[in-house]
């Protein structure tokens, strides 16, 4: 049977998932599924002595991360290391010489994607990188292959699992955000500093992964808008319900109807952001609870599908890793290094159109006094920027000198959305912050 | 660009789709993403005058399946006409030419899958099928590459769309089954022979694809049980909601523990089944409505994952039958037939355990004289079966001589419960048919 022997970089929580998969089933389905024995020569670490979960016997063990990749007998390199620095110095001194490898990394493609893909060509070695986007979940492959034949019409990810949980138990138990965030941190659901999870920076690399390779060029981190979780009230939990949604940490892109600005220049081609949104209840997304991640995708073919599954963890991300390496490996044995195109950029004319050009709808809460007139001047401001109030909500039961206000919104252009709340919230009658989610009714990009 | 010219037979309903979809777009973005322009050169046909919903130039078509398939400009065979015996010898004609076929017929495969492997190995071409399972969903991908390193612990399919149409119109409106069969019709989502469908078997020929796939030996139909939805009554699907439960057709898979008989043989390795069964309303699989398929798939690293979308008609299959087209073009452009391998028996010792020695829970409705007394033969019965009821129902309000009685039963035997059920049946205040369904739990195989 052909042989191919790994390197792996990283002995942490994935790369100690990693070699359990391997070694209690992996090895022996990968040579029964596919026909190649591989086998895992060399596991570079931080330090000898770092605690493990999984027991890594220490003649596999270096701290060199160069003996791995530069072993010649290592023809896979399995990038587990985190970060964006050495990672990518790790990752492009393999390519360049010519060894394919496969990376969980998906805050190292979101920074140097561009590059790592440029380098892959350049070298004849594929970039594989399922377990970056949604864990477990094969939505990499069933974008670049499942769906080659279709224009990707739109994508809703839920591709947080903290925040996912988060927000389930504030929905779940009522909470408040600061509460649940402490539980989640006590169960190892959140990290101690929970910023790239809550403030939505981690959705935001894997939404631009999958951007990027739905729509065919590069989509940058910094054209995606992101608003975390942090504010949410639990409140605005309790008044999405009542209309019928819950809220959701969603990365979207939608693939927009060309336009041109007044001034000739091409309006961008698709919309990519990360931020909380109403989802209807009985929409199959809402129903997506706890720590699960969910890829909802239309494709203008195959109409609307929904992947679902974990998205972090040791196990899940493992599964996605040894998928790659067995696909790494069956184009090394049959020495077809680009059989799998990793990421092909092919869409010339393609941008991100600025969120504040994009149009959505809207859930907004107010606090306002308790008199008459006051949705009057409200509703004045909004008419005059030409935004439809689609229907009003103001809860029974608070007492007080003032009452929340909810207003849902008809499609208007996030821009003069933001313009007539900055309005808004100047007038007398309303007091403190003016709470804006955006309302998703999955019908994909609008004008 | 490299070029690849394809043949197809089959003009209806799918054929017409993959002939939409390859020219509004579907070879420009398999030019652009996969690097190879496809081009269909020939379509085989029933009758040239046959009506088409989308129009086909004359210049294509052909009534000789042959002309297609001998043709020697002719690199891949797509089969869309359906049916096994003439689908079976053109299958088999391009396989012998060393030509890669790619197909959406699930009974043509159901029917004669080893046979056809078989000739694909012996010829050095390979068959693509991923259209022939939940439609546009790329669930023997997901399967086959994604799940390549998991042993695959159960799987739950809802796999056909007129089951789960009608049995989602049962529960949203209270209808009877004949009344949603024949709207179903009306709106063409039910043919007017409805058997394939209603009764399972359409299921059967999916969930055995996906069962041999992840188990690595060749499942045949005449090993998996069926039931079908024909007899479920509008008071069952009441009732199940009542308990917390969803009625849905299942295709299931399920990894058992290995186990002898008492006179030393082998039990067999898996369950494969198709039934109605309860599904917990909080499951994910309860969302799954209308006309939607979802594969429900656990794997042992993978853990829980869910796979949505449309399970059939024209675009979603079309989709499923672009991205075989894809890797069938991929494989040719780089010289690797078996680049993908399209279905590798592995499993040795791998066999199907009839369904009575597997273990289930159930949901029984009997329907008894209004009496005490009745509750205790039942179950003394059940007791001497050893079978254990974990909960009773008696509904409110039914007024007459005879009143429904609900159990539910804990995990038993399929064979002690059908004759415990038997002899229940035979008792005096037991009147008419016992009705039972499985109840899922979703939590794999149990010994």
């Amino acid at each position: 049977m052909h042989q191919v022997t790994l390197g792996m970089i990283g002995g942490g929580t994935v790369g100690g998932g990693v070699y359990k998969a391997l070694h209690t089933g992996g090895v022996s389905l990968l040579a029964s599924r596919a026909g190649v024995r591989v086998r895992l020569k060399r596991i570079a670490v931080k330090a000898f002595d770092e605690p493990r979960k999984v027991e890594i016997p220490e003649k596999l063990l270096t701290t060199s991360w160069r003996e791995v990749v530069e072993d010649p007998e290592v023809q896979i390199v399995v990038e587990l290391a985190g970060g964006t620095t050495v990672a990518r110095e790790m990752a492009l001194a393999a390519l360049r010489l010519g060894k394919p490898v496969v990376t969980a990394n998906k805050a190292l493609l979101s920074a140097h994607g561009e590059e790592l893909f440029a380098a892959a060509r350049e070298h004849g070695a594929n970039l594989y990188y399922e377990a970056s986007v949604a864990g477990g979940i094969p939505i990499i492959k069933a974008l670049r292959e499942g769906f080659i034949g279709n224009r990707i019409e739109s994508i809703y990810g839920i591709v947080n699992g903290t925040c996912n949980y988060i927000l389930s138990r504030m929905e779940a138990e009522g909470a408040d955000f600061e509460e649940v965030l402490a539980e989640a941190q006590r169960l190892g659901y959140a990290e101690a500093d929970p910023t790239l999870d809550v403030d939505g920076w981690d959705s935001q690399h894997k939404i631009g992964i999958l951007a990027s390779l739905a729509h065919g060029f590069w989509v940058r981190p910094e054209h995606i808008h992101v608003e975390g979780i942090r504010g949410i009230a639990q409140q605005d939990i309790r008044f999405a319900r009542q209309l019928g949604y819950s809220i959701k940490l969603l990365g979207v892109v939608k693939r927009l109807r060309p336009k041109r600005r007044p001034d000739g220049s091409p309006a961008g081609t698709i919309q990519v952001a990360v931020y909380p949104a109403l989802v209807p209840r009985q929409h199959v997304l809402a129903s997506v609870s706890d720590s699960f991640n969910a890829v909802f995708v239309r494709g203008n073919v195959v109409g609307e599908t929904l992947f679902y599954g974990r998205g972090a963890g040791q196990d899940p991300t493992a599964s996605a890793v040894l998928a790659d390496i067995a696909d790494a490996a069956l184009d090394l044995k049959h020495g077809v290094p680009d059989r799998v195109p990793a990421f092909r950029p092919h869409e010339q004319n393609g941008s991100v159109r600025p969120l504040g050009e994009c149009v959505s709808r809207y859930y907004v809460r107010l606090t306002v006094t308790d008199r008459p007139g006051v949705l009057a001047r409200v509703a004045a401001i909004l008419g005059e920027a030409r935004i439809g109030i689609s229907s009003v909500m103001q809860p029974e039961g608070h007492e007080g000198r003032t009452v929340p206000l909810i207003l849902m919104i008809h499609d208007a252009p996030n821009s003069a959305m933001q313009e007539a709340l900055d309005r808004i919230r100047k007038l007398k009658v309303v007091h403190g912050p003016a709470v804006m989610y955006r309302v998703e009714d999955f019908e994909g990009g609008k004008d």
